[in-house]
């Protein structure tokens, strides 16, 4: 196996959006879940609709947009306090447990981090901070650089540019199926941090290996 | 208003998806909604994931793979016999009610009538069988032809190319709200089918105007 010389991290394979879920139960209770979920799957929609229709916009905002969609089209009435407390779970996202062991492994064995993804350097840099992070990684290869969200070649390509090494010598960590695929399309070697236990996508492309922790990483790269 | 002389439709405009509905629910008794909503969220997440990748593939492979895929995350087991059951629902779709007679009356008017759509010229024919409306429409503007999904101007595009006429003497009806933004983008005048009363997605552009049936469209482009 080639050297790892670099790990491009999407960033739920670090930070759990689980409290976003959480935040929706409280604002709307009973009815957190179906929000939630509802809201996570627009969001996205929107990022690569947007790509597709040269239309880009930063993930805050479509973050927000695809909120006050996913309200009305559930029929939840988001007053402008609801909204804030919902979008400010964005800005409040905390490390997985197994997260600061394995980054520092990594860093302790010269591999550079960073995080390459759709989320703004706001957004990422509060996370880093909420979670005690700092230090660690790289500056934020996000979206907004290029102006197109993954899978968009585009956004991959920043990986290669910014760490000055071989695509070979580089590892993509994912943490949704799809973005494996596309990080496989791009010509990484892809990990997909699989936290969920999902299916693999059927998207043309299948990640190199699959674990459910950043621990699990730290074995793929270090060839365990 | 511009006069209208070439209408490009999507075709759930005139086809009622709702059969692949019933289908699951006779495939999967109790179960049918949800794998039915599933499925066609993977469904068109997986054709705007494949452009933005670079992997086209045709709407009837995405259609199978985002079964297959939904099958297992919600943990149905997929015989090849439920599998074939399911995907035949896509060549037996049928005419929404109001489909016909307003479509006669713009094929009358002189107005040049094709599908601009995601779905494949044999899907797209066997609904037209289906549904009795031989004669009414000119060739199908497929994404096969251009080998990119809608919302990508290079889908769009096939519409100008295809009628010969000015863009702003086009209309563009379509069924899906993302699909009335990707078409006001590319600078169609457009005209949003709503069948389900779905609020307005927030992608940058409205429609030009918004109805539930084809009647409202033949009214729209009459200036009534």
């Amino acid at each position: 196996m080639p050297v790892t010389r670099a790990i491009a991290f999407d960033a739920f394979t670090t930070f759990d959006p689980g409290s976003v879920a959480t935040r929706a139960e409280e604002v709307f209770p009973g009815r957190g879940a179906e929000l939630a979920g509802a809201w996570r799957t627009r969001q996205f929609e929107y990022a690569w609709l947007r790509t597709l229709m040269g239309r880009y916009a930063d993930f805050w905002q479509v973050t927000d947009e695809a909120l006050v969609f996913t309200a009305a089209l559930l029929k939840l009435e988001l007053t402008a306090d609801r909204r804030e407390r919902l979008m400010q779970a964005f800005l409040e996202l905390k490390a997985w447990p197994d997260a600061r062991s394995a980054l520092s492994a990594l860093k302790r064995a010269g591999v550079s981090l960073a995080f390459l993804s759709n989320l703004t350097a706001r957004m990422l840099d509060a996370a880093v901070k909420n979670s005690g992070l700092d230090g660690l990684f790289e500056p934020h290869l996000t979206t907004d650089l290029v102006r197109a969200y993954k899978p968009d070649p585009r956004a991959y390509q920043m990986g290669v540019d910014a760490f000055g090494v071989p695509r070979e010598q580089i590892v993509f960590a994912a943490f949704g199926g799809w973005d494996a695929a596309g990080a496989r399309a791009f010509g990484y070697r892809t990990f997909w941090v699989n936290r969920a236990g999902a299916p693999v996508e059927r998207l043309s492309e299948a990640p190199d290996a699959i674990g459910t922790t950043l621990t699990d990483l730290v074995g793929f790269v270090s060839g365990v």
